[in-house]
């Protein structure tokens, strides 16, 4: 069978709504699309419910779904971050996400975020990392951006049956809390007595860091202490790459995405010119998505920027978020090998007028050698209820670019 | 996040074929559409199967699917019937629908409906209401409109595995069944024998009844009889309103209609002007969805007539029933808030060709602030095949609409 390559351009939350701003079009509608709208005439489009009809989802759960991974298969926030920030994440492990945060003597959480605390987090996390519960039992830590960590605790016996200390409040004067079981389990038990010694032993530890000396005699709030959440237990998932027998790239600048990629057996390829932002850079990341193209069959290239625009509910930015996409697209689309399908999609919709991800379907289109043409010529989410593909699922949509590559067992013989 | 809310308008049984009394158009397309065409052409539409393509469903599975349920949380039609007609019902009753019945002194059904009775069986029904069959099983019975009434039987290990005592055959000679358990278990067999011992005991009951004494004497057939058909067992289905955390409200003149209401927790609104016919009170239909809205996040307002005109064979007669419906949606289109979505959708289709429920998917539309338009300007079985919905399946289409409001959990992070 005729072997061919896909590379999945990635518009985080670009699914929108009309919006008043913009003459009542959706900012995709609005901006200018050279590219993408040469594509879409050329080649099939359609709407993608990432999970079904009407349902949200996080960045990591539709990025899971478009690495080719069912909605079941989703492992929990914390082990995807670990992946993200770099951390090795073994089967059995108990990943949290956490805040540097700052505690006073009575347990009083004063700052969810240590002062916005941006630097000097390496040093602290460093003093904590490797840190023996017992025997059997050992943490590390590692710092994300800004205030946030991601905490594994390792050993036999362990759960993710446990409660926050991250009291999700205000900080008006709510005390962090003390880990609990959310079972009967022994292991669930184990897991918070564990994570209950690391909070206090770390406590003791980074009220006395030089970094957070010197930032109180600045005048700061220290890190002295960790609240964390999410905990979730890395399950062995079999990479996408093992199960369809492919070899993968993805090019990100943020940790979620290269997270849901090094799950998915993926290279996670970034660099710092990569913001995660309006500004990041593009040219870079199309060089990149084509020299990948060489030696993998499936590559990723995610742009964040529509997303965090639809969050800020600032529809002018999200239009030009969405050009930069769109400049990103035709570099590839230019030197497109023609053995390879350049394929559009997005995670979620997060609209400007909600600013949040909300359940309506994304437009997504395919362009490359010898495919159905539909009569759509351009790329939104108007005109995309009419492409060829109709409605489908993400999962779907996926396995229509594998079946594309040719890498989908055929059932029946 | 925004909070919206819906108005739901369901016109029953509204999907049709094109017949030949009306120009090979449907009813739908056949009658005036002022206001549905307005919203049409303003708003998203779509074709909706309530299970699946080519499955027909009753009212009650339709509308169950329509309030937000899968079908398989379906509970059966007593159940639905007991809380339609007011009864209280506890989980493990199993609940059954009744007809008054003529049987003569050999147990032959003479008549299946008691010469269609229509009065008196309020006070049949009080006297074998909260009828002890032993210490610790009791029956309650209400009457319903016309012939039917409603059955129950309380008390701990019954099921509803249990069979007929309808004998389901014309008036032409066909005695009435004795209950039979449907498989091995005590249960059935234990609610079996109380169910025969209750109809024993009404039948002697009844025959000496002053209502039915009277209506001998008139020459009338008198009920004496129960005859039972579809056993249904209450289990406890979460109530849609406290899953999804919203306030729902319902109006509507037909009991099964309003049942569904009370298992989903909306409230349950009817008048004696709403009479499940073509003279229903649109009026005040529309005016109570409008005022129910103020107070609530999910107003349901239902018309009947539609599906009756189907099942008698009547385009014209449906044509009327859709040209009514259609006034009752302006009504409320007129003074729809900004922050609430109109939504149109049937529970099944009904062709007159056919004369009973269909497996046709049913035309559905959305129209509200914000939201992404289609090219279809015609709410009609054909032109919504093209709406930028798409084919969805009931849940699905509940769940957009959930979504729409803001009440759908996000999965992932």
């Amino acid at each position: 069978m005729l072997h061919r390559k896909i590379i999945l351009a990635i518009a985080d939350g670009l699914g929108d709504r009309p919006h008043p701003d913009l003459n009542n079009l959706t900012p995709l509608e609005y901006a200018k699309r050279t590219n993408m709208d040469r594509l879409a005439a050329q080649g099939i489009t359609g709407m993608v419910d990432l999970i079904s009809p009407g349902i949200p989802v996080g960045t990591d759960m539709g990025h899971l779904i478009l690495f080719g991974y069912q909605p079941t298969d989703y492992p929990g926030r914390g082990p995807i971050e670990a992946l993200g920030v770099g951390m090795e994440v073994e089967p059995g492990d108990v990943v949290l996400r956490c805040n540097w945060a700052t505690v006073n003597d009575e347990g009083i959480v004063v700052d969810r975020r240590a002062g916005r605390i941006r630097e000097g987090t390496t040093e602290l996390a460093a003093l904590l990392n490797g840190m023996k519960l017992d025997d059997h039992v050992q943490a590390f830590i590692q710092s994300a951006t800004e205030h946030r960590a991601v905490l594994i605790i390792r050993g036999n016996g362990l759960s993710d049956q446990i409660s926050d200390s991250d009291p999700h409040a205000p900080n008006d004067g709510h005390p962090y809390h003390e880990v609990k079981a959310l079972n009967d389990s022994e292991e669930a038990r184990r897991t918070a007595y564990y994570l209950n010694l690391f909070l206090q032993q770390s406590h003791a530890l980074l009220k006395n860091h030089p970094v957070n000396i010197e930032r109180m005699k600045q005048g700061k709030l220290p890190a002295n202490f960790l609240i964390t959440r999410g905990a979730g237990q890395a399950a062995h998932l079999e990479p996408m790459t093992t199960r369809m027998k492919i070899k993968g790239s993805c090019i990100a600048g943020e940790s979620t995405v290269l997270g849901v990629a090094k799950l998915a057996g993926f290279d996670a390829i970034t660099d710092i010119t990569m913001t995660g932002n309006i500004d990041t850079n593009i040219e870079l990341k199309a060089k990149l998505a084509l020299e990948q193209n060489v030696s993998n069959d499936f590559v990723v290239v995610h742009m964040k920027a529509p997303d965090l625009k639809g969050h800020d509910a600032d529809p002018l930015g999200k239009v030009y978020a969405i050009e930069r996409f769109d400049e990103m697209v035709g570099l590839i689309a230019d030197q497109l090998p023609e053995d390879t399908y350049l394929a559009l999609a997005a995670d979620h919709s997060t609209p400007c007028e909600i600013g949040e991800h909300t359940g309506d379907p994304v437009p997504v289109l395919i362009y490359g050698p010898s495919l159905r043409r539909d009569r759509v010529t351009e790329y939104t989410e108007i005109e995309c209820m009419y492409g060829g593909l109709g409605r489908l699922s993400g999962s779907q949509f996926v396995t229509t670019l594998h079946g594309l590559m040719g890498c989908v067992k055929k059932q029946g013989s």
